[in-house]
């Protein structure tokens, strides 16, 4: 029996966007699904490879760029079509995991508010941005192991807490905090001795999701002289379960900013990938701050190149993620650091007034892109709560 | 046909030692394997277990501390009452791969004298230790998916470089070096959530091997602020072929140097890991340094503990190393920065000065312990060679 899918007109997830996550419509036989308004097709049911009848997408991102064409190409008409009904499970019924194996995970710095507004609050009375922030997308590497899909609780985490003196304390995060960021994932990897030029981009980048980079500030502040912050950031990252394929973003892309001094010919580039997405993130469920993806300074096509020129191999499934977005503006801020001033101007939040997280918050990022005809896409939301400190 | 194995009675790789590591007999048909003498044990044959016919250890691993001893128990038995000839390879014979399929990758910072000299090099004229160091076993994340198994040559990487202005070049790095290393290899994971006391150390960890955490320090020393080391080391790390089980270094175990202050409850250990090791150094051939593991300031089991503290979980196969092992005296650091005083007093390696490594140069490093009625045990070596950059 042949069905056709009643999507709504102004879904934000219509058949000009199809993102890839992986579910189970019960226990746990995990496999590859597109996501279709309100519905998710199971594609190892729907086109019969079993490919895609894997508990993550790495082998079929691992088949490249001309093949991920072919699959999107094939999803469509199917969905204009009509598909098997044995092949399509309502997406309230299905449980989702993370969509990716995770090889490693980058985080970069690459929004100038953000960088600039932690230079404000960390270094006040000095030049806030690093000299070499502007000639490079600073990076570090986090913990691929502990990236959880949205709807995973939080721990809260213990350890070591910057006080007033040179003397730690010990005991829960008393400042945590959330980083509203864009994720990369890549498809295509590159062999240890080789590099990825900013042209190379969407020939090794299959998509984006929405990341919280959970972030506990005091055990940061002690933690990251010289070698950077290690567990203020480990303890969780939140991924949001669909990957919307670059292809999807044809329309939301967009010119950078321009960028003094010109960056070193290595991350310039001919066809630029800023990106005109547009963040909320909710604070039990009140809507506190709209970043806009449209101000970051660096480029994802610039991260990639940047992350691959010393010849550091990338394989199927490692993620690289934007750093906190923010924009110019007060309510553009990315983060409860920035948007409550280093906890010195408390936000009201369903109206209590909050600096950083409490036991039993929730943070809620979504996100919308232009898609083709005066559509729009969303991004799969990222959500997570938070759950009582457990080690101390 | 049953055969005994001649081991030379001054073997390190004698039958109290027995490291495991991943080997092919011949194409790429990798299984793990268990060294003895310059023979290697098929273990899928000898023990007739498909967990060892796997291309890493981690399935092996994931089995836990009883099996761990079980086996190790009975390859003991096989080797002292002869074992199958079809199980038995001459090492010279085999190719070797990396022992595990590591999923984080994390390196600390556990030598004061390491970080003193590094402090005084860097930072000169102020504190040569931050105020964090001396409270916790300050690490980051490395690059998991290029660490390299030893004998892998080394590409020199190009990258932005320092210069003596606020304005990076570009190329090759003129300053790259070497960071002598131990590592530590978890076995058995533990939650998300969940932590690892120190005293849960050897239910966790099965093993250690040497790494050489390649550094080009140019690169490192442009972008490291504000969030830690990238490129300046992920373009390579080079990890020994053989894990040897923390069982085999019984002997090996001492007291810790005093720490001052006492640190907090949580890395406070009962049975302390202090281990008595002693690398070897040789650049081309020249001995330059033999760092003593015995002078680290941090636990293995402190590292652990304070890791996953946060509830960060963890993973079989996971890594983390223990930072440059230097001791006090000038011929014992274990990196060629603090050999060369920044740069400032070569070294005579094979009758030249030497500074940083040239292209063609080779180093390797190597480490004994003390085994069971005074025997030693020899950690499998570590060794690579810098071939030019490609990517300028």
């Amino acid at each position: 029996m042949r069905t056709r899918l009643e999507i709504p007109p102004d879904s934000l997830f219509g058949p000009q966007h199809l993102p890839y996550g992986v579910f189970a419509p019960g226990g746990d036989d995990f496999r590859v699904g597109v996501r279709v308004g309100d519905h998710v097709i199971d594609l190892a049911t729907a086109l019969d490879d079993p490919v895609f009848a894997r508990p993550n997408l790495n082998p079929f991102l691992a088949q490249g760029p001309r093949r991920w064409a072919q699959v999107r190409e094939r999803v469509r008409e199917l969905v204009d079509g009509g598909l098997s009904a044995d092949a399509v499970f309502p997406l309230a019924a299905v449980h989702l995991a993370l969509p990716v194996r995770i090889g490693d995970y980058v985080d970069f710095y690459a929004s100038i508010h953000h960088a600039t507004n932690l230079g404000k609050l960390l270094r006040p009375g000095s030049e806030p941005l690093l000299p070499n922030w502007r000639h490079l997308p600073v990076g570090y590497h986090g913990r691929a192991g502990t990236v959880v899909v949205s709807g995973t609780d939080i721990v809260r985490p213990c350890g070591q807490r910057r006080t007033n003196s040179d003397t730690p304390d010990f005991g829960p995060s008393r400042r945590l905090d959330i980083e509203a960021e864009l994720g990369f994932v890549i498809g295509v990897g590159s062999e240890l001795g080789s590099s990825i030029g900013t042209a190379g981009f969407a020939d090794h980048v299959f998509g984006v999701a929405l990341i919280n980079d959970w972030s506990a500030r005091d055990i940061q502040a002690w933690e990251y002289q010289p070698l950077g912050p290690f567990l203020g950031k480990s303890f969780a990252t939140s991924m949001g379960a669909w990957v919307t394929p670059l292809a999807a973003l044809e329309s939301a892309r967009i010119p950078l900013q321009p960028q003094d001094p010109p960056p070193l010919p290595y991350l310039r580039e001919q066809h630029p990938w800023g990106l005109n997405l547009e963040l909320c993130v909710r604070w039990n469920g009140d809507l506190v701050a709209r970043p806009p993806y449209s101000g970051m300074y660096w480029s994802p096509a610039q991260m990639l190149a940047h992350l691959t020129v010393n010849g550091a191999a990338t394989r199927p499934g490692d993620l690289f993620a934007s750093g906190t977005i923010s924009g110019p503006a007060a309510d553009q801020r990315g983060s409860f650091m920035e948007l409550s001033w280093g906890g010195t101007e408390p936000l009201t939040v369903a109206g209590s007034e909050r600096t950083f997280l409490l036991d039993g918050d929730e943070v809620t990022i979504t996100a919308t892109a232009p898609g083709t005809a005066g559509t729009r896409l969303g991004l799969g939301e990222v959500t997570g709560r938070i759950l009582p400190a457990r080690n101390h």
